[in-house]
């Protein structure tokens, strides 16, 4: 399968377990990516040198450019820890802002954490079978609270497009961490 | 959770395995309600003045009618045939025609029927973890060819609306019909 999709029908086989499709290609975020996002980028980089983990892995489909059309795939995020904060992704704003997202939540345990730019905020949880909706307008980044890796089905309008750059100036408002009874959520000290 | 979804974020569960959500009610289409979407209406009136079983559910959220929302739920349908036709859903177009459509299976066994205006048509497989596009211009319709409910997670934007009448007065120009082999695709003699 070569190309754009979505002329045409397909389908593509996602294991529901590991989320992986053996049909195509993923994009990886090792640890050596994104170092920058942690609280302590410095730890990251030191563990980094160490064994660079892949933190997170996600299906990029070439669908139509088209507000018709609808973005799919899958989004593993790792278990894992950098100082006490847990492996998530990056997080990005939609370049059309006004465009929502949901996730359901195949395998694992996580959180989606949600700022917009009104300072508005909110973090839901994920297990099993849990569908997150991201309002339109929001900046949303997937956290591995669990031991298993957090396997999500992800779907966005085709056209909407990521705009990672704003989030990654500014940080997130908040971040979760792993405290003495479970995860917290606390105030990002570096956020601007 | 009352009225209007997606202006905040929310999360609803889904049960990965019989597809329901216990925070909603489903939409639900028993057999007398569908008789005429049958081969053989007559079989399906006569088995539905006997136990009437409930073919197929759905989640229907309130999402906003609005380009940058998108509706989500599970759909599941149940095992069965009327004189050898499996049970499916009546299938729609949607009322904004330039609109996708994935559905990605969680349990069972079942095919997507598609087609277009312009008498393009198409049918795939569903397996756990199989994901279907459903181009823009198509009616589709899920057939559940195995013995379990057919669940899949569907996602379309929230704006797209649904033309049930379309299909439904010209009917498919394939139906899937239990063969002595399994499952087979066969031209609709109704088909107008």
């Amino acid at each position: 399968m070569q190309g754009l999709l979505g002329e045409k029908a397909f389908s593509l086989e996602f294991d529901l377990k590991s989320g992986l499709c053996g049909q195509r290609s993923s994009s990886k975020r090792m640890l050596s990516d994104i170092a920058g996002i942690f609280r302590n980028p410095q730890a990251a980089v030191e563990r980094a040198e160490k064994d660079n983990p892949l933190v997170y892995e996600f299906y990029e489909l070439p669908l139509p450019n088209h507000p018709g059309d609808l973005c799919f795939g899958t989004s593993m995020v790792y278990p894992g820890q950098v100082d006490g904060e847990y492996f998530m992704t990056k997080g990005h704003f939609h370049s059309i802002l006004d465009t929502g997202e949901v996730y359901h939540c195949l395998s694992g345990q996580g959180m989606m954490i949600m700022e917009n730019g009104a300072g508005d905020w909110n973090c839901l949880e994920f297990k099993p079978g849990t569908a997150v909706y991201v309002p339109k307008g929001y900046a949303h980044r997937s956290i591995n609270i669990g031991e298993k890796p957090l396997v999500t089905f992800f779907c966005f309008r085709a056209d909407a497009g990521h705009d990672y750059q704003s989030i990654t100036q500014k940080g997130f408002r908040n971040l979760v961490v792993k405290g003495p009874n479970g995860p917290e959520i606390i105030a990002n000290p570096h956020w601007s």
